[in-house]
């Protein structure tokens, strides 16, 4: 085996787990934290019941919410300044993907200076970022647990994916709890996600056996555990989409993703998409285009969407994306692009796939994937 | 679920993965390195290899070689003198178990003075340790992965479990080039380990979802290739059961152990015994006496054991112990305390057996066990 490198952070995970944010930041040594977070959390009432928790451990904080979805490049600035100035020495985000990637980017600036996009790519981060502590409320970005970062260039129009081990934070908090506050469209897109990291992790050019397991541990209870998580909001449940997407995320962090997430981000980025509403409409169609060069990691992957053998790895295999186009079909989710973009706008897909091809994700995709195929897939899928 | 808590190293993993040796220590700041190994090691020629590599990156060090098989305390007191009158700050060791773990007690005297002794149980260390880069070459231990060391009380005669989260190394390097000068009974000694590892976390009061799916992970591959991995010395087999002890520590790291861990820490710390001989004596004792109390925990490894599912999980988990009874017949390797221990040291057994249950092992077996029923457990196997 060629050498893999395998770094996940520390992870405190379970019902109440958020009652350690003070201790895990005093840990680090900390004297004044940057909490960062945005509007929808703060109503949700987590950042008051977090703030709680560092007044009584006798933390200082500053609070940071500049963040939106799909979180902008000016964001990121101006939460490093807000860092810098405030003489912070420590991050805690709690939030979704758009919050923890902010708190990553002002992480990057506020350790190695000049602006986000110096940083776009792979391992382009050199000196130490300052200690970070994330709490997910989403259990899908991963961002809690990955080395990726996703940061939307507003000049260019994309969603640039800066990746590198330094981005992987010292503790991720999974409380399930925090979970309960979802709502049902929310459930349902971070675990797509999840889904779309399990899979096109288990067929990258670099997974391991460190990581293959993972994948398929989260597809299971992926597979088994989100149509009750919807319907019956048990906590049960949610807790285990969250150990899939804990799973998926160490799975993806160290093995990459695919052309599917190059596209996500490539048409997230133009469209202001949200990643979970993309997986439903692509994900399949990539997993077809994928199949041929390696047939025997999506029978493995069939194998546990179908909990059962079918003739061949090859019929195995395609069983299996049947399988997950029919799951995608119980959820009220859009299956289609025309669903998600006006004709008129049609026009840049050329344009978006021209830009995916040049994403990282795109490097560790099973088949090489050249923008015209990409823009094949988009038209398959209009 | 209760809040549970998951940390291991950042793993580089594979052929060559060595040579990352002198980045890793400069990456963690390092000005002089203490290099920790032993005379077998030397013998093998890994200790110039390694230096030659640090040599190479303009790394300085200062080496030393004070470890024994069952390491002492007097051993990681001379170790700590010698890294705090050189100056050193991070600490790479190479080697089995004895060499890691006598790194441990080295970086705790090093960051926390006082006496090895003063650590011995669970969450006794408060400050920091220096860096650790640690280079295994049995893929058994597990001790470049987890947060136990174990060292012998020479005094009391007892082997000691210190348990914490700090004793997790920032950087594990597992190069399976290096398992190639192992000998046919380390490879068994090692791999049997690892099992032991793997079903002891499995069955523990505070496995998770986390740490089982590398318990029954390891079970497999290691029931898979260790006749293999004997017979022929491949290196894809011998990778194979690198992996398995990877699994099985970063599973057992987190969920604990269990009475026969125990017991083998009080029976190693008395006739100076090593843990692989100690496994295939008394595991499967100890799985039939927990049986009851987690039948399908039981059930769940014999699945993976038999690759199958008797009539029902009784039948499933007993068909497991068998089997494993079988496996470790198919071995040169005792399987009876009396070709271990002297008839006129029989007299021992009571006194450790009282010492064994206050190991900190013992806390999380499934099942409550008194020293008088470990004694019974010893007498069953005598």
């Amino acid at each position: 085996m060629d050498v893999t490198k395998f770094a996940i952070p520390e992870i405190i995970f379970g019902r109440g787990s958020l009652n350690h944010v003070g201790q895990c930041v005093l840990r680090l040594g900390a004297k004044k934290v940057l909490l960062v977070s945005d509007s929808g959390i703060e109503e949700a009432g987590w950042v008051q019941q977090l703030t709680d928790i560092l007044k009584k451990e006798g933390v200082e904080w500053v609070y940071y919410s500049g963040v939106s979805p799909n979180p902008r490049d000016h964001q990121v600035k101006l939460g490093a300044e807000f860092y810098l100035n405030n003489d912070a020495d420590v991050i805690i985000a709690i939030g979704g993907g758009s919050a923890l990637d902010t708190a990553k980017g002002i992480a990057i600036i506020a350790g190695n200076g000049g602006k986000i996009q110096d940083y776009e790519g792979a391992n382009r981060v050199q000196r130490p970022l300052p200690p970070m502590v994330f709490i997910t409320t989403t259990a899908g970005s991963g961002s809690d647990i990955s080395q990726f970062c996703i940061i939307t260039d507003v000049e260019r129009g994309v969603k640039m994916s800066i990746i590198t081990r330094t981005l992987v934070p010292n503790i991720a908090i999974v409380d399930p709890l925090i979970l309960t506050t979802k709502t049902e469209k929310l459930i349902i897109q971070s675990a797509v996600d999840a889904l779309a990291h399990a899979i096109e992790s288990y067929v990258s050019r670099i997974a391991s056996p460190f990581t293959e397991m993972q994948s398929l541990k989260a597809i299971d209870l992926i597979l088994r555990n989100l149509q009750h998580a919807v319907q019956t909001r048990s906590l049960d449940s949610l807790e285990l989409l969250s150990v899939a997407s804990i799973s998926a995320s160490m799975a993806f962090s160290n093995a990459g993703l695919g052309a599917e997430h190059a596209l996500a981000h490539s048409l997230g980025g133009h469209y202001d998409m949200p990643h979970g509403t993309v997986h439903p409409i692509l994900l399949t169609a990539v997993m077809r285009f994928n199949l041929a060069s390696s047939v025997q990691k999506y029978a493995a992957i069939g194998r546990v969407i179908l909990d059962k053998n079918l003739g061949s790895d090859l019929e195995t295999a395609k069983g299996g994306i049947e399988k997950l186009d029919a799951f995608f079909a119980s959820f009220d989710v859009s299956l289609k692009l025309r669903q998600e973009i006006k004709e008129k706008d049609k026009q840049y897909l050329e344009q978006i796939c021209k830009m995916a091809v040049n994403d990282a994700c795109n490097l560790t995709n099973p088949r090489s994937a050249s923008w015209r195929e990409l823009l094949e897939i988009c038209h398959e899928v209009w």
